[in-house]
């Protein structure tokens, strides 16, 4: 019943029986963790010049500043919100955004760091999509038509399985 | 400090001096509100097989079951997540997954419903965005390279602002 | 994808092609539910000794009154709780302790109300359970071998299903 | 066990043997409720002259940017966090900072409103509290002895014990 | 105030003047710790036999998947929903479902471990009881009748207080 | 974008840049931290008397039982409230009250400690506010003009910035 050693099909998330559990990482060592995850989202020319050129009564910034909230504060509640993730103090999260002007793109990159017994994908990947969601949230009342695009993980560095780096387009 | 009026940029979730706030749907009438979002993960063939064909001792249908659960889930928490979003009681929530064996993607589809003052678009989005990332968080194992594309609206009903659907494919 | 009818097998919380979901209730009314649920811990009588007496350093029936305050607590998160629970605002709840010294019982009877389109049996139940397991926290210092027993609906009113009331004992 | 009553000592979070409950509100009217609240914190000069005048590498006003955010986050979880409050859905929030230049002071007004059976001053009190908390937290570094002050009820409306107003200043 | 040791009680969630307080365990070392939970939930012989045979079109096993879902979830919640334990990083959590024919039960065993101060009973006994609550909201169309028993820890490895074994029947 | 060192403006929640993020700690050594936060709650004469001689139905203590239970859950939940806050495992934590009869205050002290990479001074003191919010809410109904005062930190030990005490009163 609690074997450790993952099923047949190589998804450690199903034990030997093939059903779901939270894998055991008792047994692993607290060491450096850390992935970096990127997404966009991709918005109409008109909702993207709203969001950089907001009219005078507008504090430049607010939409991404309330969106790196929203991913910071996601990001901790990755493993209430995905089933079998393991719980992880994050020791760092760093959450930047980027503007492609030609492309009406706003571009997310989330750093999670910690010092534990799992990797810190899924909170750097959940972050981005709830920072993500947010600025779909706060500029739908001018378009409906934004696409979240291209959440995926750029890298991650330590843990058993090593370094991992994505091949970049 | 309370005017219900948007400010000038057209951003309703921001006041007549550009601060953000939860706007007043207070004098809005509770109506039935529906909206449809969508989403996919992309797989390597690999990982798409594993996905489809789990071997013997495990259930089929599983990776996705969970997500299904996770969707919902996650939709639920929707208003703890999007910092300006309402909270609301959702009256119905749907979650369907289509498998395209050419692509080596899974779609998500999630229908979110209520009787309320405000839409239930990033309930929807929420869902699929939750429900793609515990794909992601069960097949990692296996790929880390799988990608995130397009998680938009597809439809809303019912609200001031009226019916809308997205401009396909 | 979005029927409102229970699929063949009467289990309402799945759609017709058998998928989860959480059950469409935006068409029913909004009316009075109420429901009354029971359970009980079963305490050695060393246990239930210290319950009762507490040396005079310790204010009587805190370790009841926590568990109140728990129970209240744990029936507002059902929602979040139970996966295909549907949120719904609370209008009541209210939790009793008896204690039974012959059989060295603690019951707890947990009523909870709403206005509302579906039932609160879940809010009920869910806060007797967290109730019962907050007793066995408080006193588990002294005997690990309590146990939990015959959690369960006592009575249920309003909603399309109508009334309904266990048969005792 | 559920007389809608309060008990003789006129505090209506006990019922009439003196336990506490989540008083019976479904009997109530759903109206228009509206709360404010105010509060402060005291900082030292040079704190004060830190958030008013960050470094050039710094966007102006992240600090209460922030702040409001996690007030309008915060009273969103009122229920959660106060045991005998029950749970409604928040209309609107509206977060407020004002800077006392001569008293080297952070004020901080919150507004909510929901169309409900309960008033919404706990929501109102809760956000201001986590507002004036998360300035604390951003500030810390550089002073720890700044001191939150004056969290108050100013106004309510709506109800059945009718409108209030804190008698100034 | 603060004085490490229990009360004369030898209930340890009181301090010395009997108030309730999260125990102190900075002192203790972090070590292996593990608990089995169990519990049943016991049906008519109508809803096990729903529950073994669904319809052709309802996958095998849904009700105890998503139920095995919750429990996970749910034992994760374990520190918010009671007061006084302690926040913990699960490290391995697993959850085992079986039919007893003869007697028209479910069981589950919740296998939680980790590394850490304190000991993951209450995460063993809450997973278990939110895996059992939702095996009743899910079957509760077809019986409002099933009763939860037994709900109990069967032994707990590691700790101070060293292992301990239920006395079974 | 992952610099470890704040940024001109000493204020190190945000990077050099000035975007917030939650600060890397990883970096720090997990040592033994305690903070100690003060609150005070002033009442109005008759309602301080109801708070100190409740009706012989209730049990004395309640309205403070309660408010302690609350401030124990409130601290738990600080890195979800306040968003720059990092997740960290609590060891310890103590509420205790004390009641100025000449005054009619009731004052709260959180005791809060762990053995970790950051400072509890925060869990402190979203532990007082919140026990002092609970206050409020319960003896709401007999006055709403009840101010908060005073929620400071008083003293933290370790850390790297070293022991730190208020300068009283």
């Amino acid at each position: 019943m609690t074997a450790t050693t993952s099923n047949a099909s190589g998804l450690n998330h199903f034990d030997a029986e093939g059903q779901a559990w939270m894998v055991d990482v008792g047994h692993k060592q607290a060491t450096h963790r850390k992935a970096v995850a990127h997404g966009s989202i991709a918005l109409s020319s008109a909702t993207f010049a709203a969001l950089k050129n907001p009219k005078e009564a507008s504090p430049k910034g607010d939409v991404l500043g309330i969106a790196r909230i929203a991913a910071i504060q996601g990001a901790k509640q990755t493993s209430s919100l995905i089933p079998l993730c393991h719980p992880l103090p994050l020791t760092h999260l760093n959450v930047a955004f980027t503007l492609d002007d030609s492309a009406y793109r706003v571009h997310i990159h989330v750093t999670a760091q910690t010092v534990g017994k799992t990797g810190v994908e899924m909170e750097a990947l959940t972050g981005a999509s709830i920072g993500l969601l947010t600025i779909y949230d706060m500029l739908k009342a001018i378009d409906k038509g934004m696409v979240i695009e291209q959440v995926r993980l750029l890298e991650k560095e330590g843990g058993k399985s090593g370094d991992w780096k994505a091949i970049t387009p």
